[in-house]
């Protein structure tokens, strides 16, 4: 077909990881590579009892049409469970339901970005988010992460130096990195943009994955005051496999969102939003939030364990407290792309850092996922790797 | 806040009919407004079941994420449907699931339309596809439909006067007019498009819905024989508040809207395809429709005759053969937006046509559902609207 596409496909590709995890279906090989949820932690038979619910006590209405915004009581909710965990006031209407958070991606940059915008992501960011960005042909400046979040002199340079439309940031347990903005950092990042005309994009899907230390406040409504976007997901603490998530925002930038949402698709599943709503109604989320830090904390430390056990020293390793991921520089000399095949061939897998940067640069740095393998197979996976990275260096 | 709106936020707006919706869901009014398929025809049991039979089997699976061109057997049960059902030759590899068949228009147009690209619409248009295309600042070119589908003519002047990127079609009982191509129509859009490089789009979410008259095959694959996209759902025939739709394409293009589909929502809700795969495996999904097409059957026949007791004969009505929607053209004098305002007053409601109509004509239309009403209703709001109608026509 002669049929031209559009400009922006050009530098949009698909995502390496989805064509990592391809490679990684073989069972035989122990996979640190995805980002998933550990599926035995889903609480199948409660969300089961509440689809019958929903469908016994309202069927048709929760197959019908419904509303842009969302659902109404599970709006309620995530308001009010920003205000009882993280301290902040959020209304109900400031909430918009989304096709899980990838979709608040997509429709800021639908409602903000116009071709050559420039927007400041964290260094090494997060793929979804660059691939989501791409589309509106945005140019990304990036700002260096530090063990306890932005370099804050790098930011400033960056926003005095350019014209920005937005700073897009995962604040806790980062994905690619583990790292999590401190409270100092949190100030530095809110203080940095009050005055300038930059949205804050705050990304926290594993926030309530902590497994140690003390949860801080979102820089959105909890140190900057006004402005700002918060973003949320069910999927690290139900079930990805619903596509729920959503967007705290408020006034104009609301309506706009929901227009943008109503042009891509109309609404969010009615059932799925009934679903989590009675499942979280009739549940104890908490309980069962605690369940899997301890799982996830456990594996975590299965991990770090078996890597200062197997690694050698010159492998720098992020030690997160939560969330899914650990992230690991090694010398300059070390390709984790080539690393990589070799890893294949001994039924490992991760995923190599350079996706995560837009500058070409984090050739030797790779994430590993903890969330999704048992201790059994964390322990046995490492400890190829490690064997794995021992080579490199000897060849190197 | 000062932070600037894209520029493709300019011409977007809510939609007109949802925000006509607000206004009628007071009880009293009998609301010939809506979209909406009749929630007492939703197989709400028959899906329990289904949710309840997914969740025992394969509960991990179905709450986890899933690949983005969507879940296998639902894709392969949807390509042998095409072949049994439209004569058509579709596999599975040629789906790609989306989040309602709204999403497939927002992927056509990240894949497609550059800002500014001439888009080919009928006139009336569907108001979905006009808003998604707008959000890529696409500019229209219309052709208007006739009894029996598009003005060949006028067709092939658009397309001779004009460089296109797409056509975009409903081509049986379309939304608005509730307008069908006939097979000559088909053959001749087919004509008048080959060897141009013009994609053709065909919107099909009501052709199941027939309650008379034969099936003709889609013009993508039936009359035209490579190219062209194709679009389905599962909203009409089985239940909206799933969002499940879908596309049919192949090749490079199907690559890129896979792309476009991961950053735009990584993949549509794999417990929602599971459910819907599982409740056509365990049901006859033609004995569902058929059911559908006898109420709506009756429903449209009550409407019809309705409108020629108490319509004057002024008013032109379209008889769809199918689908959810009658069209009516009052003589140019009346404006149905002033007609709309009083109608209201007597607790009757419609949607006025000119948002369908992007050059700003159509004030002398108006839509009427018939999907979502019973007989009484109906009879009853016809008869109210048409007092009204008549009242204007004195006045006039």
């Amino acid at each position: 077909m002669p049929i031209q596409f559009a400009d922006r496909m050009a530098t949009v590709h698909r995502s390496f990881i989805r064509e990592i995890l391809k490679v990684t279906e073989d069972q035989s090989i122990i996979s640190f590579a995805g980002g998933l949820p550990n599926p035995e932690l889903f609480p199948v038979a409660d969300l089961q009892a509440a689809a019958v619910k929903v469908m016994e006590e309202s069927g048709p209405q929760s197959l019908q049409y419904s509303t842009t915004e969302g659902f109404q009581p599970l709006r309620q909710f995530i308001a009010d469970r920003y205000k009882e965990k993280k301290g902040i006031d959020v209304s109900a209407d400031e909430i918009l339901i989304t096709s899980g958070s990838q979709q608040c991606l997509d429709l800021l940059g639908k409602v903000f970005l116009n071709k050559g915008d420039n927007v400041i992501i964290e260094r090494p960011g997060y793929l979804g988010a660059i691939q989501s960005f791409s589309m509106f042909q945005s140019n990304f400046l990036t700002v260096g992460l530090e063990d306890d979040g932005p370099d804050l002199a790098e930011l400033e340079m960056v926003l005095d130096q350019n014209d920005s439309k937005m700073f897009y940031a995962v604040t806790n347990f980062q994905n690619p990195s583990g790292l999590t903005y401190s409270p100092e950092k949190r100030q530095g990042v809110a203080d940095l943009l009050k005055g300038r005309d930059v949205l804050f994009v705050e990304d926290d899907p594993y926030g309530e994955l902590r497994f140690m230390g003390e949860f801080h406040k979102p820089v959105v409504r909890g140190y900057l005051k006004d402005d700002g976007v918060l973003l949320g997901s069910f999927s690290k603490v139900a079930a990805p496999g619903f596509r729920l998530g959503w967007m705290v925002c408020s006034g104009e930038m609301r309506d706009k969102m929901i227009i943008a949402k109503q042009a891509s698709d109309l609404h969010t599943s009615t059932f799925a939003q009934r679903v989590i709503h009675r499942y979280v109604t009739d549940n104890n989320l908490d309980d069962h939030i605690e369940k899997i830090r301890q799982r996830y904390g456990n594996q975590r430390e299965v991990m770090v364990k078996s890597i200062e056990k197997f690694f050698p020293a010159e492998a720098k390793v992020t030690q997160p407290e939560g969330g899914m991921f650990l992230w690991v520089t090694l010398p300059e000399s070390v390709s984790a792309m080539e690393l990589f095949d070799e890893a294949i061939k001994n039924k490992v897998a991760f995923v190599p850092g350079r996706p995560f940067y837009v500058d070409g640069t984090g050739e030797n740095t790779f994430r590993l996922n903890f969330s999704n393998s048992d201790e059994t197979r964390i322990e046995e996976g490492i400890k190829r790797l490690g064997s794995g990275i021992k080579e490199f260096l000897t060849k190197s």
